[in-house]
């Protein structure tokens, strides 16, 4: 069985091509799914349905279409792992979290022992807590692949 | 009918007090629920069942014991109004939305205009987005109480 | 048993008021919900949010608000009575035909012969077919007080 | 992953050929679904289990047939597009819609601007209005082949 | 807490009056619900709606009128009894037990040892056969009210 | 997109048969699925675990392990067919067709006129009633494979 | 609002009075469901049906109706207490675990140190893990009574 | 149609070796799942993410990640297969059959008869009791391959 891996969260660093790099290494079964992660691209999602002068309209427009591929992608996943970076606000991260745990779908969280505190809520609804891009390939190695 | 509303983020500012008082001055058939709103008591519920040395397991053991009223709450509120200040990271907020948006409990967010952008994709799935107490008040009365 | 009945569709003639007096005569055990069918509150449910330049937002804004009532509404029916007259779109009167049948709620559709044929498929998931509120209220008579 | 993408409403104008095409031509792995969009086949569906003298029947069997087809769709579809063209009832989208908006399936309304106001409730579930088949088909690219 | 509970099948003998008797003299907090249970009332439920020529359509209408009894007390009932005489077809108690199974309502079934082999698939899914109304009432007295 | 179709019911007549032959000759991308149709094989399905004394344990035995089976084919099938003959009680038949109700699975009854009346419940919820094998074989085609 | 708790697992020991006497000194706004607690009771809740020589068959049938209360307590219950003594195989509780887990009910295990190992998959889906009833007490006090 | 068949429980006998073998001589379609079933493996699942001094939270973390294996593998099976050993408190055996049972997975147990009455529950929500790995074979083979 292919495990199909939902990667949500910061996309200013490269921690998904980490993850595919150490997975592809081990040959794991994995296919991998995601938002959109070129920021201009996303924000501009909703733009060819024409313009909004009013900025809340432009991000909720773009925000409904980039929902439609990542809704997918997370009720299509047998597992998610969410990264929240040292940086910005991420709470689509928590709500991408949030819509996991509601639907049953288990996620692993990726991030630094500094913001262990306010992500507690968030952690609590985690299957594991991985600090590094080599944990999760080493669990998804143990999970799909071991005897 | 009561509606039963839950009131989501936020435990630094009065607006929980602010909603209930414009409810009870309009006499609408409501009920509020919420987290635990004492800081320190949330922080400290699971001490009960024994000190950690670890912080993780500290808070770890606590967020699962206020996930047991966080997620009764949500599973049972007729609409959930979630509150984003502008301190703190509040992705417990963020991912309590994310349990209403997968779970087709209707939400109301209640933030400011200076943080809309980075709440894109949970007003996107919010069914309105409200600026004041005040205006959380004038929808349920007429949500609840129209003709 | 009480049962809640949602009255959904036209706003434009008294059906709602034959149909509740009816009941209200044969003292039925029933209790009904609705959209609001103030036809300007209802365009202007989202103004207290703030006023919109576009009317396409205005109507977005509104209908979203209306939608947290009627969704509670059909949520929370034993039955829905689906209301289409001879003039106007009534589009969100086939929306919530369509959540009906998708939520296994039963509904009744109302309506004269005239239009049979482009309500095929909405009356086709329908349990049954009325042609005045007279015959709606004898069905509900049957179905909730017959022994 | 290819999307399956159910194609629900008018029948009278090619949109849903435009559509195809467009997503030929940029090599999309998309798969369409509808339902029959032959008016005649359409209406006579229920035809080969006898006559019916009354014109209800005859359209109850035909949709209940048709309904075995629309909603095998709606249930496998990752995506609906749902078109509303200027002329007749097209009841049937709008009831589409809502077994999408209740099943949880993202949709898209493919509509004019004069006809913003009837539609304002389905709009308000829609993940985005388009004007235009070629806005579709920039939508679906982006949603299913952005990087 | 009031159990709900739901008793399908035979009409023709006073098993129901046993049953209901029975949980009378015992105090115990129930609550019954049941489709029609005159013949004649049963079988005329839609004719209220119009004439048909066709029998097939006047049960078929009245069918689906009864089905939103039934269906409202299947949904509602914290237990089902089935009641399987020794006449007629009974294929509307199979299906109603049919329905139990697949949402996970309990049921007994109540029939004689003549009928065990015809009835395997459908007492394989029940929760207990009884053989008489008393057990009936010894099982409910049991689940409900023992410490 | 492979169709697979559940055929549920009678099993002394070669409806099966005709079924299938009738799909093959068009061509239609069709899979079956069945109970096992051997009626000795399926009276002792159980017996391989242990001879049992009891007649109803016998079948009870053998009727849980034959739901495995059907079980499976009626959570996995697009659409069943379910086959009253005029001899036999066929009380799974009816079970089963109250299964696909439940889990909204769109079936098709296979009768005659003769048993109209006994079976308005289990037609009223299927989505056509059929006289004939080939009737079926018609139906399949347009919902399959119409344009 | 009134939580309905239900206590499973070990009957040999009292705590579930202590809970209850915990409960009723701080005057929780609680209500407690449970199997039935008597153990010969227990195994002979299936004897009014008849005598069984197969010692199998006894045990199936009271196990059969006995899940007919636990079922119910299970589905209706804000939250479960699971309790393993140190004495008996007590699979029964680890299965009632297994249901709460799966159908998102939440629970806390009360055991003994002693037992953790072999309970790591139960505690593992549970919110919280507590050693004595009146650490349970302690957190019901806090879920339910908190500001 | 290839079965996926999960199997849970007992890891210290090779009844996973001798049910596979005696599925490929067969040639039966299946495929199987299973938690990793080496022990020591098992154990230090979680230890990737970092050392732990209290056992409680070693075992937590490491039944966490076996959880997303277990879990998934409940999720997509077609039917399990549950297997109690003679030594050893196997709670997490019952509890995945708990998981099943609420999920509405299918699930054959496998045990001696020393273990009936502490299995009675389990049992009693299981399709089938086999006694030795041959019988759980010979009903995979009807179940999935007879006529």
């Amino acid at each position: 069985m292919t495990w199909t891996i939902y990667l949500s969260g910061e996309i200013h660093t490269d921690w998904r091509e980490q993850i595919k790099a150490g997975c592809a290494a081990r040959e794991l079964p994995v296919r991998f799914t995601s938002a959109v992660t070129n920021h201009e691209a996303s924000d501009a999602a909703g733009d060819v349905l024409g313009e909004e002068n009013d900025s809340f309209w432009r991000d909720h427009k773009s925000a409904r279409v980039n929902a439609i591929r990542t809704g997918n992608a997370i009720e299509n996943c047998d597992l998610a792992v969410v990264r929240f970076g040292d940086k910005y606000k991420q709470w689509n991260a928590a709500f991408d979290a949030g819509m996991c745990a509601a639907l049953g779908k288990p996620y692993i969280t990726l991030h630094d022992e500094s913001i262990i505190h306010p992500l507690k809520e968030v952690d609590a609804a985690a299957m594991a807590w991985a600090r590094s891009a080599d944990q999760v390939v080493e669990l998804l190695a143990y999970i799909i692949a071991a005897d």
